[in-house]
């Protein structure tokens, strides 16, 4: 039976008919592997995935964890899992060599790590948030704080979490009020509360690396006054063996609607339940410098927006497989044209708007994969490409493309699940099956890591206007660079290519009259509709790039791209119109509105 | 503490303001009625909702139904609501007087039961299927039948049940296969097996009243040759009291995202675990006319499309005031002019994304009660209208509106609920907090009581056509008369209306020009936008309506309808440009695609 989690044809398509990772591999860093290293990395995710995530999904999602006051019980099936995991050596798959990973192109490594998150969404995210954790000591921490602290992660001893909120500062981390007090010996006392930390507490590993923000007393006020930290649960000895308990108290375990799997707790520093070292407080130690650490969990954050739209695509995806396996199998009805009740039913994959909303699930996930893995390529050409000019305009690209990376797949990957509920009719509801629980795991994602407000906010109001606008004049050239080849290509990807880039040109009018106006606030006041449009804008721009390296390819897997490519420009693009329509016009509603006339 | 179930100041605008159901204490059916016994009707609803069924709303979805094999146990508050909702004889309130009811109009009585579905939607579906079963029995039983079930139903002793799917046939009814053999007494031995019977089986009444679509050997195949049964889960002796168990076996509960409270059962029929009267079978009495169940099936049917819509309403009404009070009190953030971190943070009810979204769920549930409502009054006149070109002209309308009363609350109340999420952030994603299980519960409506997918095709196939399109003529009077009173009325009004005007003129041509290509699988390809694109327009008339109804009035109430009425004409009527647009081109895409390409 073909895999539900990915489909691997359509990743080796995305990874090497379009996207060529072959090529990255004349850049140094990339100098060890090959397209066999690659595919063995793929092969093995997959069996990993399929034989230690997949089957405790559904339990870890009903026996959710316990916490009885002294500690958190989690089914033991996610421990083993993470032990292999780790000891698989994927924890450090994208990371240097010098730290013991593997130095594998992030464009592999996400193609890799989405098979887990499609398998279960809910212990990937530990290993998500120890590698997102890691990789940011990497760049910004000490030769020895990388030892005590990144080593036993890659190795699978300890997790990694990030602690951000607070019940007071969720979105508006300017209100984060933890403090960090300096100890005589260089570290740091820290008191607080800190809220939703995935991963905050379990006994799965010997110890958890929090990375915790915070002001050093006499700080700036707002962002420009937060400093990062790390604080272990347990303290680290000078050998790198774990000791005494750090004074970091789990005050409680959040109940979720879905990813119930992980743990998600408030977390207390500092409350005196522990006393280390004769000294109250959580024991932390600095990173990098006082003040920047909201640049440095940057690091981490952007990372993880991508990790959360790779996330939100997979659930999306393995929906998406589980509901075209029901739709072959499932016979119900007959064709509107051939009404005999004496003839067998057909199945359901031979009606129309069943294969609507197949149609519409593939386009959304095929194309969000194809954004995430194109994100992923430009964070290793950035990182990789000994060409600096080369390098920034990655970067700048990168900039734009995050947040859109992010919050596209969390809104319509979502939609993916709830069109596969809906294939399943009444099955699709029940716990029987899968797709319920996907649809509720994938509800978070429009909401953690920045909310789609949030991702709004720093699109218009940040990402489009940056170096003068320069960010967004990278992604046009690209795109326009797409339209052309698809011209050449002629066809129906000329026309989608003519479709698109009216719509694109629509786009830069539309951004340049809002900020003309001279009114912030009204253009500012529809950010999330920019956001939207932007968005369907970049997978349409994605569907094209796919459909140029489709060619004139034959057989079933091209035509089926044909098909989602044309859905998306058929049922899909057209969506944006009215939303530029309402940007355009700077649409006072929502700011006229009075709180007292709800 | 204002209520956050539902408005109550909102349905008396709509009642009254916009309604004017006291015209109906003119028709004879309802004469002993008043604006007093109206408002008291109310009064009592609100109360027993209140105090009987929100408190255990969150329990009822924890601790689901169970099965031990042979009895269900359901949480005791349960059988604590239904009583006392019975004692209230709520579960008469629109039936005849003489079937012990007290003749409310319906529009009042959905106007009461909108707050148990938002204050318990897992309890409120007992009683709402108990309603319906006996208002089809009231309409098509005999004397006797009305005497020996109706009567236990509408005091409370028993509810009632839909027995309609089975494991080959849900969408499909023709292929139904449960068969009804001929007894000797007149009665029938049902024999088969039926899925998702919402309140299959439970202690909490002394007995359940099935109605049971079947095959009486001999019939036509498909849909002309079912038939309806009465099928007791005790046999019920001359005297009323409740007898021998019948042989109605439940085989087991479905799981459920949501609506856990609700016992959903696969129930068995005839298997021979009971034998009453030494015949095999279950004992079922026929409903009216052999091969006539289908007709008298769809008067419960309609009557639940109706309810199924209101659910979804209140779903999401009480997702909205919930949302708006956490937005009213919860703080975060500054204004963006306004970024100084040593302000104070503002209540988030500031920021206009979180306006959008607020304004957003305001225009979709009240739009949603506005059509409900609309479409409950119509029932009234057409069941009590003395001229019978009125009432038949009632009926039509009715017949077009149901299904757009059952689909569009569905999608769009529960994105209602996606919003109610979104404006708590995570705490909203956690149990703690009431919109995720909102949320849960209203997922289900898109798939019972017909599919989005079966309402698409019933509305362009058979309604927009029927009876040579006479019930899309008259909608078209109605709304072009709401487009007439708006232009007089001036103003956003007038400026709306001929926004609608415009959309409604497009839709008909785009209907013609469907059809008239002679083309029915294409015409038919896109059924759900039609279906899609139909209730945006049908809703937008809805707030032209409210618009209309609240003139020139002052105050706050009435401008949140204004605000909330140029929300739907700014944000959600253009949506239908581009549906009408893909229908009017006759797109082929889900046609051509084949089922390998998949």
């Amino acid at each position: 039976m073909r895999s539900q989690l990915i489909s691997r044809r359509d990743l080796e398509f995305l990874l090497y008919e379009w996207l060529r990772v072959e090529e990255l591999i004349a850049l140094p860093r990339f100098g060890d592997h090959s397209r066999e290293t690659f595919d063995g990395f793929l092969d093995l995710c997959e069996e990993l995935a399929t034989r230690h995530f997949a089957p405790h999904n559904k339990r870890n999602d009903s026996m959710e964890p316990t916490f009885d006051g002294t500690r958190v019980t989690v089914i033991p099936e996610v421990k083993a899992a993470i032990e292999a995991f780790a000891k698989a050596n994927l924890i450090g798959a994208a990371m240097d060599e010098r730290h013991g990973g593997i130095q594998l192109p992030s464009v592999v490594d996400a193609a890799g790590l989405c098979w887990f998150q499609a398998a279960n969404a809910g212990t990937m995210a530990y290993l998500f948030l120890t590698i997102g954790n890691a990789n940011l000591l990497s760049a910004h921490g000490t030769p020895e704080q990388i030892e005590r602290f990144v080593v036993p992660m890659v190795e699978g001893r300890a997790t990694g979490t990030m602690c951000l909120s607070e019940p007071q500062a969720g979105s508006s981390l300017a209100d984060i009020t933890t403090r960090a007090e300096p100890a005589d010996d260089g570290s740091f006392r820290l008191f607080g509360s800190k809220m939703w930390i995935s991963g905050g507490d379990h006994e799965l590993t010997e110890n958890i690396v929090h990375l915790v923000l915070a002001r050093i007393p006499g700080a700036p006020a707002g962002v420009k006054g937060i400093s990062l930290f790390i604080v272990p649960k347990y303290l680290v000895a000078e050998d790198g063996s774990v000791g005494e308990r750090n004074d970091v108290v789990l005050a409680g375990l959040n109940h979720k609607m879905g990813y119930r799997g992980t743990t998600n707790a408030v977390l207390n520093f500092g409350e005196g339940a522990h006393t280390p070292q004769d000294a109250p407080g959580a024991i932390g130690y600095l990173i990098g410098e006082p003040n920047r650490g909201l640049s440095y969990m940057f690091h981490m954050m952007n990372e993880a927006r991508l990790g959360v739209g790779l996330g939100a695509t997979a659930l999306g995806y393995t929906g998406y497989l589980k509901s075209l396996e029901y739709a072959r199998e499932r016979r119900q009805g007959r064709a509107i044209t051939a009404k005999d009740p004496a003839t067998q039913q057909i199945p359901i994959i031979e009606h129309a708007d069943v294969r609507r909303m197949l149609l519409a699930q593939k386009s959304y996930v095929e194309g969000a994969l194809g954004l995430l893995l194109y994100c992923n390529r430009l964070t290793d050409l950035e990182r990789a490409d000994p060409d600096p000019e080369a390098g920034r305009r990655h970067r700048l690209l990168l900039e734009i493309l995050t947040g859109v990376a992010k919050s596209w797949p969390s809104q319509w990957c979502l939609e993916a699940n709830s069109l596969a509920i809906q294939v399943h009719g009444g099955y699709g509801y029940t716990r029987e099956y899968d797709v319920e629980q996907h649809y509720r795991d994938n509800r978070l994602n429009p909401i953690h890591e920045g909310t789609h407000g949030i991702q709004g906010m720093d699109l218009l109001g940040r990402k489009v206007i940056q170096h003068d606008g320069a960010s967004l004049g990278l992604l046009t050239e690209v795109v326009t660079a797409t339209v052309a080849a698809a011209r050449d290509a002629g066809g129906a990807a000329a026309e989608f290519g003519a479709e698109l880039d009216a719509s694109w040109q629509r786009l830069l009018t539309v951004t340049g009259s809002m900020f003309a106006a001279g009114d912030p606030v009204a253009a500012m006041a529809n950010s999330t509709i920019y956001l939207e449009a932007f968005g369907h804008l970049v997978i349409s721009w994605i569907w094209l790039e796919q459909l140029v390296a489709v060619g004139d390819r034959e057989g079933d897997f091209y035509d089926g791209k044909r098909a989602a490519a044309r859905y998306f420009f058929r049922y899909e693009l057209p969506k944006t119109g009215p939303q530029l329509d309402l940007l355009e016009s700077l649409d006072r509603t929502t700011l006229d509105v009075r709180a007292d006339w709800f």
